[in-house]
């Protein structure tokens, strides 16, 4: 697998995420994390926030890299030169919707093929909402994310 | 099967909908197609526009009727003098909210009865919505709109 | 809609089974209730008894009829010069099981179409087999099938 | 079993909710029922008036008390002195983000477990948004809440 | 909640089981584990093996008791004097079948309820069968049973 | 990705199966098909007739092995020095069992990762039992596998 996409909202990255990357790096020749300009719902963080938290926690992997996108995948896909995108899949309602993503994508970009990995059972039922909720009322986010994100989170709260 | 109603919002009709609409025109002597007018989501297409959609693409069925509502289900029914509704399903998460329709309106109507069509595999995972997505991103939406819609489409973005 | 047909194993035939059969009455103008002479599983019924015990409980609807089968369905409903098939739908898994059989049998016969009933709720969870299992450990199976049939069950055991 | 919680939005309460009240009563030495003061969604009642209403129907339950939270229902369970939440679990989508719920809440109060009651099929698929949907197009909603809550909600509109 | 009923064929106890029962005997005033003399599937363990295995592994919980029936859950539960069953649920397709058992239950005999709790994430996709099979092909079983299970099963093969 | 391991029964191999291996053959330097000599399921064609005709089928593809295995996945890739393992998904009933395989690996070899494709909406619904069964009754199954394939079921037959 020459150079595949990992994309996401990452608002922000949980240990879900980084269990995903990590996998994903080492199936990978290239990894591009892909961190998704979402103007329609209100971010916590910044995709410059975004960008350099994945980055902290991502720096050890040397076939790794960080880069925004906004508009269609397929085009972002094109444009990284990747053949292959990574999904992480938690539960079924996760999987009929990446399934919907996944076969839209073929039709759009036939040449794009879209692998998914179950997510460590420990994540399993983790979701960036989540820990924002938990954290807007001061509860205990340290099983959900890094230290560095923890701190960064309880800045903006 | 006498008259039988198709409802939806159609905002705006997808390859995946004619192809409910055919099967069903063979079914039901008397076919109509609902059109909700949709108040709480702010639609692409007005309720004129997408009846007049509606129309064009399906003329050539002598026993198509389309036509607006807004209130319940079951009031429309009633006032069409349909005994059926008709639903496609294309995945789980629609099987279940269907469901819950189709059992709420036999509660507000017992002589009303809801019947449901498979989505054809090639309209499996498509939906308004993504077709709205990718043309606003400039995306090819050929394969899941009529080039009239899609032409239509294209003057609104 | 013409000729339907509603298949199944009926061993034996349910309130839920009756109720899809009622419904479909009303929606067809002439209802074939097809009975699998299934070989693989092993009966509590012959196929004579059970078209015996459907013809009991549906003799008073003038537009149904009870026949046997083997092989694919889909040259059974050719035989019948039916185009619809009707499938109650209760669950999830139902539900996919279901797609499989209509997407494989319009791949085997384009001209013929599957539509789904939701089971009625008080039916939701009800099967053959708990009937029977219910019946051989001496429970109550009045709430399951009619009297007729309860008789016949206490019979077999 | 000493204190249980049945925490939700009581927007306004149903059937389908007192059936899992009453149910939970004859578990619980004690039971309290959390009502969410929800800040985000536009709600029908104001918390007061949920309260109210749940006071007035659940009267008769000498075990049961209402009492309003907002912030982690952990952090509500605790200042209870609760060890159980109670949920009720109509379909596969509820039991999916369920899950999630339960899942997180054990890690942040190890102590705290949630059981779960299956809904009573006669109102599997009743909701609070269903009731209001309804009402609001003046539809009949006596099959779904009690007759003071109906004539509650026919003020509200 | 004064008596309660964990029913299961226990072929043989796993930590998913372990962990459901210690959770139970928190919750209920008495617990009985029922075992299942399952005639139709062939166990690995005889029903005394399976007593004795679960006896060895529960014996610490002065509430707990274990017992062997046939027939219906439902007459089992009378003959305890319990009002409640515990199941565990690991995943959807546990989830409807549990749901089928629980409505069946409730017409057989009203008086008793079902409550589900959710497996531990770690135990999550376990089941007896998955560890026979890994132990007949010799894999390493003890992240699924306990030593002495693990020794039980390894005489078997 | 270095070496990957698609295994099944291929009892025979489908267009479903074929597309896998030709998805996959792109991502992975190695593609070793595993054909599972299953024991307990009565087989069509022998192992040997299995491997036969998915050599016939990928011969094109220069890093695609056939082999044949029995006992625990995970042995076999270690075997093979393979680092993942390829599944199709059809269905969420294949869904939640894959995820159960994919998790028991993970605990028997924690160096072994499974990465999911989602199957062609073409043959989402198809499978090999499917096939022999439509094949068994005379059905036309060329939709369903190769002319060659479709050849030896023939004869089978």
């Amino acid at each position: 697998m020459n150079t595949a996409i990992y994309p996401g909202s990452f608002d922000p990255v949980t240990y879900g995420h980084l269990d995903i990357i990590e996998r994903s790096a080492q199936m990978a020749d290239h990894l591009i994390v892909g961190v998704l300009k979402n103007n329609t719902k209100e971010p916590m963080f910044t995709v410059e926030e975004r960008l350099e938290m994945l980055r902290e926690e991502t720096g050890r992997y040397a076939n790794v890299e960080i880069r925004a996108f906004d508009g269609l995948l397929a085009d972002f896909a094109r444009d990284c030169g990747a053949k292959v995108i990574i999904r992480g899949l938690r539960a079924v309602t996760d999987f009929e919707y990446e399934l919907q993503m996944a076969q839209t994508n073929r039709k759009l970009a036939p040449e794009l093929d879209t692998i998914f990995l179950a997510t460590d059972l420990r994540y399993a039922y983790l979701s960036s909402s989540i820990v924002k909720e938990v954290a807007y009322w001061h509860g205990d986010i340290r099983a959900f994310v890094t230290p560095y994100v923890a701190e960064r989170i309880r800045e903006k709260i």
